[in-house]
């Protein structure tokens, strides 16, 4: 079957509404929920599952995993969120879980689904082997954790106003700024085309060019963002925009301007479908997600 | 070999200090580390290789288990004291995480223990199956999730100033305080328990007294917290004390009163004698670890 991502976006919410219960204590469920089910893109877990349909798996040992990916990026966002970390009231056009349910609700959602995530893979991977299983939790423990997403999060915080402060050269500052997005934002996609691909049984070559893959995907995915939080609305990002710029972040766009960040965006997305054909992968919906990307940063006409 | 309490420790902190690595970036490594190496008791892993041992099986085996469990404990104090929690500034006698790093470095610690803490069961129990891995990280994740020791958590946050906010009847209010702490309290010394006595390979019938033994400890324990509280100085006990009565909160002091809750504590440690004897189990460990409780609330004399 030939799958559109609208089909995956629908499989998706369906398998996080079911897997997600509202149980007593009933704040704390709902609280988790909130967040997992705010309207998105679905891009981690469509990509996990894509990734295990285009090596010849099946997408429905991938459900689990893709969903846990959701819930993990979901537990980023509401941390993310918190007043002692970014402060931001609106994510997807809602507001943020804290500004809802209060912090200390918000932390312990964000806590719960780091251990309820891993144990939807642990309980719903029926067709896997337990090897696999393990395989695939150590990606996750990995990449969710302080060699992954979390080292990112960290050198964030700690660049924070860095553009003022320090005499670095542009060299340091695109490897302080890469570091930090190959970790924050990068390691989701990692983890979820090689979850992905392992799954679907790839061989250790092909699992290294999907890593490659994503690595090279997130870093254009963060400079796509750091352009529309320089040229969107808020209507259009459903998130509170300029708050970079005001705060002296370090981003593509005040290292390199508009135009330089649009270019190097181009040059990453070239390098991603050199992969694929290298690799003689084919995925119609690896193509519409990055060309949908250079359209909405004005790129590529509509 | 006839293990003391003091094996298990230095066992348990000599495993902790290779399991936790300081690695680039180097903030988030030693924020973790910080408060899983507090000066404490380790009486978590103390009990999960005890129990493990008791039924026969080898202490060896479960020493990951038993390390995760403490970076999981070491994990809900650093979420629990942060300032939109219990807002503590000192735990163990030190500086609580918070204080030392910032709260963002702090919520971030704690996240990173709640994957970092399963990746060291997956990684280094190299004589477990990866059936019995599963099983135990399916333990883990359900015990430190809103299941667990979050569901907890959430119910004494929503029962602060109960006492004086309802008309509830003593009996309805044991109920509350009785949930509050089998989740908040009895569920770590469940999950020690129980993965110890799976790694032994016990059977079901012995799994469920453990349980059963590990609810009952939890709640005991509990009390002698909320007695010590009342009686104790910040000298004996590391952590600012009388909060709770200042704050109103439901305690088993505040609701049966000193004496009653000595009675309640001495009444549930008969009943894990009873089950140890009805198990047959002998564990000088576990009868060391009650009398020393005993001592120290004041039931019985040095």
């Amino acid at each position: 079957m030939n799958m559109k991502i609208n089909d995956y976006i629908e499989i998706i919410n369906e398998n996080l509404d079911n897997f997600l219960p509202i149980e007593y204590p009933q704040t704390i469920f709902k609280s988790m929920k909130y967040t997992v089910l705010l309207p998105g893109k679905r891009l981690r877990p469509v990509m996990c599952l894509e990734t295990c349909a285009m090596l010849g798996g099946e997408i429905e040992n991938a459900i689990p995993t893709a969903c846990a990916i959701e819930m993990l990026h979901a537990q980023t966002l509401i941390h993310d969120d918190l007043p002692c970390m970014d402060n931001d009231d609106y994510r997807r056009g809602k507001l943020t879980n804290h500004k809802v349910f209060g912090e200390a609700i918000a932390v312990l959602a964000g806590d719960a689904l780091l251990t309820f995530a891993p144990q939807i893979i642990t309980k719903y991977s029926k067709a896997l082997t337990p090897s696999t299983i393990i395989r695939v939790l150590n990606e996750f423990f990995h990449f969710a954790g302080a060699r992954g997403v979390i080292a990112g999060q960290v050198v964030d915080i700690e660049s924070e106003n860095i553009l003022q402060a320090t005499n670095k050269d542009t060299k340091e500052l695109e490897k302080i700024l890469e570091y930090l997005h190959l970790h924050k934002t990068s390691d989701l996609f990692q983890l979820s085309m090689r979850t992905g691909a392992i799954i679907a049984g790839a061989g250790d070559e092909k699992i290294e060019a999907i890593t490659d893959f994503a690595k090279t995907f997130g870093l254009a995915f963060q400079i796509a963002d750091d352009i529309l939080d320089e040229i969107s609305t808020f209507e259009q990002m459903g998130k509170t925009l300029g708050k970079d710029k005001e705060e002296g972040k370090l981003t593509y766009v005040s290292l390199y301007g508009l135009e330089g960040a649009k270019c190097k965006l181009s040059c990453l997305f070239e390098k991603c479908y050199g992969i694929m054909k290298k690799q003689d992968i084919k995925s119609e919906i690896f193509n519409n997600i990055i060309e949908d990307i250079l359209k909405r940063t004005g790129i590529k006409n509509d």
